[in-house]
């Protein structure tokens, strides 16, 4: 009997798809131009097989249309900072066609008369802060970057969106967690890691931005790293939640160096038991430091710096990505002379002591925090403590974290 | 000692957030306007106290915008599909100010020159098969729609995304799994509510346009619904998720009406077993018909119609919201007197023979979709089959269905 019913409902689904009144779905209003353009639908981006990428807007009475993003390499800094021309044909399309794209994920964005707005025609877009941009990926092959954050033929981990209590900020929290593939049909426990986002983002930034749990799930299956699950809390302790996720912040609209919340009971690092507490109450983990990784990038950065200090033997894998670490350099008495930093040259002797299991440092050459670095690194090396350097070009950016991301996970609980 | 370094650590921080680089982290490119106008940073949308709106938007070389969106309610045919005109001041900002709107959730968009866009200056935006929106909320006083889809200051649910294994269909796929609040700190079992999405959807659907995280979350706060899993599976069986989450549609852009993903191996309503075996076997979970709803929208109303025909003992409460179901009228021979049909009649049979705890049929008179359930219900009533029925006005779109599942879900369980 459950055959007829499927050849009858495939017939009568084929009506439905057919397309009647499909106007009607979208938005309920149709939208004709301003002016009396007939709309010409693009594609846009179009990516070569090779990999040159072409772009394209509708947009007939611009002035003038510019793409820029961060697939702009090589050129001057005008280029790099205002975009390249697209131009115009007779039926109101602008276009332009880059160059072959190394394997990456790339935003960009398109400047109309000095308007800069996401691409219509691409439904893939990420917001950095206030900024939503558009994004595509460059797909090479098996290790390339553009591979890593894609969405590739392996079995995914799950993605979840948490709550917690945390009696230390006296919040309720929201926190991101990746299980990976098998964790759901298995009794087997997992190792943790614990990746922290940056000033102005959120429990969603590693996992929008960072591509966090396609660049698990592929090194995963590829047993370049072990299974774990990943934690990404909000770094903020004076919010509960990204903007729009909690009645605090129902309708706020960020600003990057801003944050209008007021103040915190405690830090975010003093804050890190709850997490981890959480965490090894709900999910089925191996809690002990050889099984607990931390690391952040830039304000978690300094986060993982400081909650490393404070808990020693909490993790046994430790990376700094472009960390925000404050010590006094040359200029100043250093760590050692000064009374004040006792606590710290303390907690940073208690740590080493410990012997973690690494502890990764990542900046980019053109990082504004470089220095900062430059100076914790020397720090280090003064009191032998030791730690692993990895440097590479670029600057504060996402496409280094996503690098260090890749890089971090393959080096911890093995 | 952890005092120490909270102090510390709270005036390296301050130094972190003082805004040094801050310029470096957004998307690294500063990007001025293609002609030589300075940005000026608008606020957009602007909510007044008695639910006024003014959009804005930056455009100095504009020689036209307007704002369009379903906030415009009594107005013309002209400007319910064109938007309203929007003026410019002296530094190239157009403004619109609404009249006051009633408690919503409500879409728009920006027409310049004919182009349209969502508005830079919010963050907020929900996809729609291809087309993204801008979004705001009139947030009115408890009850209200603007109330039921904000996020308030109530215990939230977990939303997870969630891979299982499809044996009919022959594919891993992916799925949205709401749990409410305590859930996880409980171990009490829970009733199952399967919420279907419709042609062009996919699994994120409900959780996004649907807003079904805020409304569950409202109303079990509220004590007018009951504790619940809602399960949202993706109703395209050809399909493993939504477009950017599957190696298979990893750039995919949708396009209405069309899916370009072949054929299936069965249907989605004959694949249901497989979603409510995941289910009740990896969560907590009441497994008898008074424990298990069904509903969905169009598509998706069109899926609760069958699976339920298909598996009359397994849903308790059966809802089809706006459902995209195709029997033939009065113009043809009837559902009882041709042969082809004997199964689905049969089916139906079988189903109200089980005396559904609930069957509710909901759309609104401007849909396109009125005629055939208005069939559906001559059928139901010719034979004696109850359901309760619910009219509004409106077509087919989100905010109708947002409404039906808050009224659905204070009906089940209970």
């Amino acid at each position: 009997m459950r055959q007829y019913f499927s050849a009858i409902s495939l017939i009568l689904l084929t009506a439905c798809f057919s397309g009647i009144g499909a106007a009607a779905h979208e938005n309920e209003v149709t939208l004709p131009a301003v002016r009396a353009h007939k709309p010409i639908q693009v594609i846009s981006p179009e990516i070569s097989k090779d990999g040159r990428v072409t772009f394209r807007l509708f947009a007939p009475e611009a002035g003038g249309v510019k793409v820029v993003g961060d697939f702009i390499e090589n050129e001057s800094e005008e280029i790099v900072r205002q975009g390249y021309d697209m131009k115009q044909n007779a039926d109101g399309v602008w276009s332009f066609t880059t160059k072959q794209l190394k394997p990456e994920l790339y935003y960009y964005r398109f400047n109309v008369d000095g308007l800069l707005i996401t691409d219509p025609s691409n439904i893939y877009r990420i917001r950095d802060v206030a900024t939503w941009s558009s994004i595509f990926i460059i797909s090479g092959s098996e290790g390339d970057a553009g591979w890593l954050y894609s969405v590739n033929k392996v079995s995914h981990g799950n993605i979840a969106k948490v709550w917690y209590e945390s009696p230390t900020l006296g919040l309720s929290r929201r926190m991101t967690v990746y299980t990976p593939a098998g964790y759901e049909n298995s009794s087997r426990k997992y190792p943790v890691l614990y990746l922290l986002h940056g000033m102005g983002g959120d429990e969603d930034a590693w996992a929008t931005l960072g591509r966090a749990a396609q660049i698990l799930d592929n090194l995963i299956a590829g047993g370049k790293a072990e299974p774990m699950i990943v934690v990404m809390p909000n770094g903020n302790p004076n919010t509960s939640a990204a903007p729009g996720e909690w009645s605090g912040a129902q309708q706020y609209q960020p600003v990057f160096g801003r944050n209008d919340f007021g103040d915190s009971k405690a830090t975010m690092e003093a804050s890190f038991p709850d997490i981890i507490n959480y965490v090894e109450k709900h999910y089925r983990v191996l809690n002990d430091r050889r099984h607990r990784a931390v690391c952040g990038l830039s304000m978690g950065g300094g986060h993982t710096f400081w909650a490393t200090v404070h808990y020693p033997e909490a993790f046994g894998y430790i990376g700094l990505f472009s960390a925000s670490v404050w010590l006094p350099g040359r200029q100043f008495p250093t760590i050692d002379q000064m009374e004040r930093y006792k606590p710290l040259r303390e907690g940073l002797a208690g740590l080493f002591a410990t012997k973690p299991l690494l502890y990764w440092i990542a900046i980019g050459e053109d990082d504004f925090l470089y220095k900062n670095n430059k100076v914790l690194r020397a720090y280090l090396d003064s009191h032998d403590y030791p730690y692993e350097y990895y440097e590479n070009s670029g600057g504060h950016v996402w496409r280094n974290w996503r690098i260090y991301l890749g890089l971090f996970a393959q080096k911890i609980f093995k």
